[in-house]
């Protein structure tokens, strides 16, 4: 494609609504631009990067037997009322109402439709297993679209389904799957990790994550340094043992504490050590109140508690309600002389706190010399903390790192949660009716882009893996006559050659021409300039590496071919 | 792919819900499934007919220099709003609002969104031209969905669109489209005919549709059987010259014909020739009301009739209101004794009638020996008839065909209605602001994949053109042991040889196989049975042709590619 034909509007200054590297260089690079809040159009170089990406996803799902399909977008509302997430969803599900007054809802996920083609279809456990997919546009009415394509309202996904007769089915297809994902973002060149991840509100038994390593990640990856080990910090183990201290038992006493409402401030006001408190939080289940209490260096983890206690629905409870039903105190809440019916769970590590620190649930006061089992029950003893950087590996000891990601696949053991709500069952050989054991398995191709920006890029501009580059090859001519000639002539011959390559022959000025090549980042630039061009050369240079070679002109498409080879 | 392992669901019964072929045998087919009214699941089958189609859509676009990109579906109203279509479309444009209860539409077309995009980025002619495509699904919701995908809610459109600085370069873009269309409804291996067409509501100054050629279309075709002409019935046009009949003019008289209200109980109950009546229809339009006169052995063109008055709303008159406001009587309509404001528009066939016979504005009337100019003043003369098989071509003489026809695509000069009403300019080279001149041009995906099936199919199936069937051939084995190892053997030396092969391996009747064949329709057939492969050899059959050969093992690979050769 030659520049001046091409439609890549690049910008010179960074639009003031985007405030992630890769939202900013999308625009400026001319890749898309907004249409509304979280909704953009992708422009011809967007649009070759997302093609580039969907056709290795494809190849690899096809490798591993999965079939393509298309749902549609459109999705009845009894659909979802059959598997309850017609009011589960809430607010981001996009609703609408057909002109014969009918409800729908634009498909986030496709569990319902396919759950509900299959059922239809599927007859005998001869016809499974099943493994379907699609590439798609979904919809999302996020409450807070930001970040670019990382959270839009309308993105592009891979989202495919597996249909099993039993759990060891389920088990072979999800391998295939995590394999499959494995290799697509190891061919689209990206730094990424598979993570234990938590199941959410979709349930299920078992799921990863494949997460870019990108600083600017919104989750964070805890990994061994030693071993395979990784998982997504909100669900992430470490094997520290807590042993209690050998000092002596004192007497519990009441101090007074005025204003005092922070571990922060608690420690600097009793000189006390973090690791002395104990952090005591309210929460509210639909079985009734839970307070859960951590070590006051540590944090809680949300997700543990919920998933310990099986509490989708966790809520942080406050204020005079919980006074009037639990006698807790919020800012100065504690597990000592609480009323009413409430559940005590501890992470392992308040256990081991000798003469520790609690709130005293009477505002502007704490308890000090607390020892747990002597002056409060614990129900439950649980790991319920964020773990920390430089805690070892439960399996192999290893000192665990934590880092920044973005999620962009994700695999799932949904089970029969589907299956079961709509009645999507096989007969067995015994020609017994029995629900289909289901995966899920999505790849965000919108949010791939933008992660692979965020991982791949400098002050200049993108640097594409090469398999994803929107353009292989940038070649520049810095100038007309010989070297407009040189140009156009090495234009053919690259193409001939199968390579991807941008021809910027504009009449601009060299600088406006770097700074588009560096922006938009293909792997390999070419410049064409009048004083090498008289020695019969050309520069040859690698946007990744800076590395930049004087060519000879008959060279140059070999030495191309090299170049993007390595970069593979 | 293994039939064992693929999802292709083939039904023995038609289902009900299936009005023509293309629909029963998609569903038969195992091509897709409803989910909803007008809304379909594509499976695996009909998806690899999608894709090789879009293929082929693809690269014919980007020959011709247009680049694709893809645009959101969900649209803000605003914009809308801009064009006035918002109101104008009426309940075929599915709305919806977001979470803060902002309206959106799901694009049923995009001409607003990319007028809006490419006001924003285009500022000079030296930016123009520009030729942009998109490959995207599309909502309308059609009061009747039927046909299948032949009329959807829910339906894949390869939309695109063209900005220039002025009419010539319009042109130019124009002709590339249209001769990008004739290759690929050419390279989709169907019968087909560009048609002059109507610019319809969306206005414009040209237009064109390509018809895919099928009995069952919805359109009526014109085309000559000498030149090149071709048009849709509705523009069509012949070379009919009417001359004034010889006959002496008679005294009109008014005769009573009880309960004698159409043109054929007319022309018998009088003895009449129905080329001797004048068929009088009345219409109302924003500027007052219209009487069109055509003679009674033709029907009124309201297509021909809108584009003459520019009416776009143009719509019968009847009842009360019309004879209050005219004097005219519907079921006894006439140009006589109207009353109040009314033109006359007369087709050049009622001008040569002497001694004719029309209403008479009375109940139970008609006059006798009318004759026009005489009797009653026609204020405009002109083409608003059907034209007939038979008739002669304006252009050369030669003989008129009708057929029938299915749209499957459409090119369209929209000048500057939607750069005007957005503000779509760019700055000319004397620095002065002029609206850029658009064009559009679609084709609809699925509803090729629907017509292709349309034309292509007999009893027993589907009949592919080779370059979109989803499989080139289709591999049966009937038998195990050394027929499946045959069968195996082949299957592997086929795909190595890049030819698209589906594999009926399974444990089924010969007939359950040859009729699935039949029905998926892949271009060649390939069957191992122990007889003839005592002797080395399998059987090849062409789907379209029916002639078989036996042929040698050994030989088969290239006897399938010779063939394949031969149909594409």
């Amino acid at each position: 494609m030659k520049m001046s034909k091409a439609y890549i509007p690049t910008l010179k200054e960074t639009p003031s609504e985007a405030e992630v590297v890769s939202h900013k260089l999308m625009l400026r690079a001319g890749m898309m631009r907004k249409l509304s809040s979280g909704i953009y159009t992708y422009l011809p170089l967007g649009q070759k990067v997302i093609q580039k990406i969907e056709e290795i996803v494809r190849e690899e799902m096809n490798r591993e037997g999965a079939q393509e399909l298309l749902l549609p977008a459109l999705q009845p509302a009894e659909l979802w009322q059959e598997s309850e997430r017609w009011n589960d969803y809430g607010p981001e599900l996009m609703r609408l109402q057909d002109r014969h007054d009918r409800d729908f809802c634009l498909g986030p996920t496709h569990e319902e439709v396919i759950t509900d083609l299959v059922r239809d279809e599927v007859r005998s456990y001869k016809d499974l297993p099943l493994n379907l997919y699609q590439v798609q546009t979904k919809f999302r009415d996020e409450i807070r679209p930001r970040f670019g394509v990382l959270r839009g309202r309308e993105f592009i996904m891979k989202d495919g389904y597996s249909f099993d007769v039993d759990e060891a089915g389920l088990e072979e297809n999800y391998q295939k799957m995590f394999d499959a994902y494995d290799r697509i973002f190891d061919r689209c060149g990206l730094d990424f990790r598979p993570v234990v991840a938590d199941n959410g509100a979709i349930g299920g038994s078992e799921s990863h994550e494949f997460m870019v390593l990108a600083d600017s990640g919104e989750d964070t990856v805890v990994f061994c340094s030693e071993c395979d080990y990784a998982a997504n910090l909100e669900l992430a183990v470490s094997d520290v043992k807590f042993v209690i201290g050998d000092e002596e038992k004192a007497e519990i006493e009441k101090v007074e504490t005025p204003g005092v409402d922070t571990i922060e401030s608690l420690a600097k006001f009793l000189d006390f050590p973090e690791s002395k408190l104990i952090k005591t939080l309210a929460y509210q289940t639909e079985d009734g109140y839970v307070l859960a209490l951590v070590r006051g260096d540590y944090q809680l983890n949300e997700i543990k508690l919920r998933n310990l206690l099986g509490a989708p629905n966790l809520e942080m409870a406050d204020g005079e309600e919980l006074l009037d039903d639990t006698g807790v105190v919020t800012g100065f809440a504690g597990p000592i002389e609480t009323s009413g019916e409430v559940k005590v769970v501890a992470d392992p590590s308040v256990m081991e706190v000798v003469n520790g620190v609690t709130g005293a649930n009477e505002a502007d006061y704490h308890y000090v010399n607390v020892n747990a089992k002597r002056d409060f029950d614990v129900d439950e003893i649980a790991d319920i903390r964020e773990i920390k950087e430089e805690e070892s590996c439960i399996y192999c000891g290893g000192d665990l790192t934590l880092t920044k990601g973005i999620e962009v696949g994700q695999v799932f053991k949904l089970g029969t949660k589907y299956s079961e709500a709509l009645g999507a069952t096989y007969l067995d050989n015994n020609g017994k009716a029995q629900p289909m054991v289901m995966g899920c398995y999505g790849i965000g191709i919108t949010r791939t882009v933008a992660a692979a920006i965020e991982q791949n890029h400098d002050e200049y501009g993108i640097i594409w893996p090469a398999a994803i580059a929107p353009y292989e090859v940038s070649l520049l001519t810095l100038g007309d006559g010989e070297v407009l000639e040189t140009g156009q002539e090495l234009y053919q011959n690259l193409k001939s050659a199968g390579i991807d390559v941008l021809f910027d022959e504009r009449k601009e000025r060299a600088g406006v021409k770097f700074n588009d090549a560096d922006l938009i980042g293909a792997s390999v630039r070419i410049t064409i300039g009048s004083r090498s061009l008289a020695e019969g050369k050309v520069e040859v240079k690698v946007r990744s590496t800076g590395d930049d070679f004087n060519i000879k002109v008959d060279n140059v498409i070999d030495k191309v071919a090299e170049l993007l080879n390595e970069l593979d």
